[in-house]
């Protein structure tokens, strides 16, 4: 696997590389306690959908070791409120809530009469869930690979590699199964302002692996699709609606209309997980709007005017009727969507529950 | 007119406002020779088509100015050679080219038998150049205007304001001359990455002449037009092509394929000086790459790993199709922009020489 991780659980510990010192310092950071995750999640050391899920599903284990002294009863209590803190954390991400919901319906129906038990049962589903994600990504990166060409030139937004999931990625997991596949690929690396995961995260997991890419701003892409030729577009996401309208990374709805008007195929690459079928269309979904600072300041530096306003949206909705087809770890749905959708989350649920089913699996 | 200069001839100086110091600091270079200029322009200090003009000008002025005691020929000479250098500085605006040819043509049909003479001639031919600048801002805010209904949202991208010409502006000229008719406005700033002319200098501008504004990333204009609604989209730029394609700061093609996309007009402020009739299309157009240090670093920070390769285009061809119209100084071309520019560029000069019959001008 990647030889970085984003989390690790070690010792007890939720162990997170702090993705705000890449790619100047790898550093870690231990949580002990699920409130450190929640404001790792808040403040953007983890993020990327899947990965948030995870993380948030390691701070619920805990929040449950924090209470082993409890009775069941009162460490069920302390789980609510903890899985209410990390689901106030971001708004967006279908991932984050998936996972939440997933450890508190074991919880919920937990038969544990000790809380130690109800601990162990909490641990092993964060870690089925981290185990699940990388197996999820690596079969998103066989269906996917399927659609880049040998020579490709694709272009990437913001980053959906093993630092934006448990490991292997969703998006540039795709890339990668073609890259190990002997294709020959470059990828244009989308800085993607304001954080820069594209320049900061992308381009330093693309040099890890060895793939060719360049890295270039936001608004250079129908330049590049224009003057250089590309083959396809590659984005992750954090919430589909049951019509394929796709919440992601500001920046992705602007990427896939001028990707239309060159006649480029754009990719979304989703575990299912992200796949909310709750919400039938992208108005439904509630966009998360950040801090001023992340677009006027930079390291320190001003880059906006004190007394001009700075309206800071951190994702967008693309229309499904711009995505030309969705990868899931169980297959490529392609429109319409409402009805492909709801198909592989179904395929999705039975491919979980016969890996679950499968005995001795490592617990991470 | 604006409360600062982009530039003034002062004491035999040219004086520039150094704009990669703004929006922090207001501070300024005087350039006593025509290599400070040609460094200014190149590095950005002075920035904007028309008043990389205008600074040339100035500069050929500064050039002639250094030789008062040569021979008339030995002028004429050294004036070629600064001629070559400015130039070289940068590639794409046609407002250079233009500007130091028509100083040059000047020289060359100047009877002077002083080189005193001479030099005054150049530095009479400068000032024309930039009294020229600022009546046909005004003119291109006048005609501009009219595009511009009362309660008008604006997405506009790098900056076209008093910084980026000699006073008043191109696009941001419209803008303010909107302003001035007493319609009201809102302008969503693009921060216009690499260089961030947008949230560094328009959105400062914006400030001074108190006009309601926003800063938004590149990548939200279309969640922005999507979610709140845009009228219309305004830019400048460097170089119009005979059949309309447009030169403009790297980000205006993408801007103008997500205008189009929700059928929000896209408008171009272009004084005719921009406008080359020479070049039948924008692949005719040669667009500067600049350094890698400019995506790269900000304020000595690194954003994009050491290893990875940065691309940088400087501009972009938006093509003529997507070019709702272009706002001149003799009023607004339309397309077919084959017919509507060779005809408009005719007019500007004879309004230019209508102007410069016009008697006792103060030469600035």
């Amino acid at each position: 696997m990647t030889a970085y991780r984003s989390m690790e659980w070690r010792q007890d510990k939720l162990v997170i590389l702090d993705q705000r010192w890449l790619p100047a310092e790898v550093r870690y950071l231990e949580c002990s306690d699920y409130r450190e995750v929640a404001m790792a999640i808040r403040e953007m050391a983890v993020r990327g959908a899947p990965a948030i899920g995870a993380a948030a599903a390691y701070g619920l284990a805990l929040a449950a070791r924090s209470h082993g002294d409890s009775s069941v009863e009162e460490m069920r209590r302390h789980l609510a409120v903890a899985a209410e803190e990390l689901r106030s954390t971001r708004p967006t991400a279908a991932n984050l809530f998936w996972a939440i919901d997933r450890v508190m319906g074991r919880v919920a129906n937990s038969k544990a009469s000790l809380s130690s038990d109800l601990a162990r049962a909490v641990l092993e589903e964060a870690h089925l869930i981290a185990l699940e994600d990388v197996e999820t990504n690596k079969r998103i990166g066989m269906f996917g690979a399927d659609l880049v060409p040998d020579g490709a030139r694709i272009v990437h937004h913001c980053n959906t590699g093993a630092l934006a999931t448990v490991d292997y990625g969703t998006a540039l997991g795709i890339i990668r199964a073609a890259h190990e596949q002997g294709k020959r690929l470059h990828v244009y690396v989308d800085e993607t302002r304001p954080r820069l995961q594209g320049s900061r995260l992308t381009a330093w997991e693309l040099l890890q692996l060895g793939i060719p890419h360049t890295v270039i701003v936001d608004g250079a892409s129908g330049y590049i699709m224009r003057n250089v030729g590309i083959h396809l577009c590659l984005v992750g996401c954090d919430r589909v609606a049951r019509n394929g309208d796709v919440a992601n990374k500001i920046g992705t709805y602007n990427l896939a209309l001028v990707a239309r008007a060159h006649g480029v195929p754009f990719y979304v690459a989703a575990p299912t997980s992200t796949i909310d079928l709750e919400v039938i269309d992208g108005a439904g979904i509630r966009v998360e709007e950040r801090a001023r600072d992340e677009v006027s300041r930079l390291d320190g530096q001003e880059l906006v005017p004190e007394d001009s306003p700075v309206y800071n949206p951190a994702f967008d909705i693309t229309p499904a009727e711009y995505v030309t087809a969705i990868v899931t770890e169980v297959g490529i749905a392609y429109p319409p969507y409402s009805e492909s959708l709801p198909r592989v989350v179904e395929e999705a649920r039975r491919w979980r529950e016969a890996l679950r089913r499968k005995p001795q699996r490592p617990l991470g």
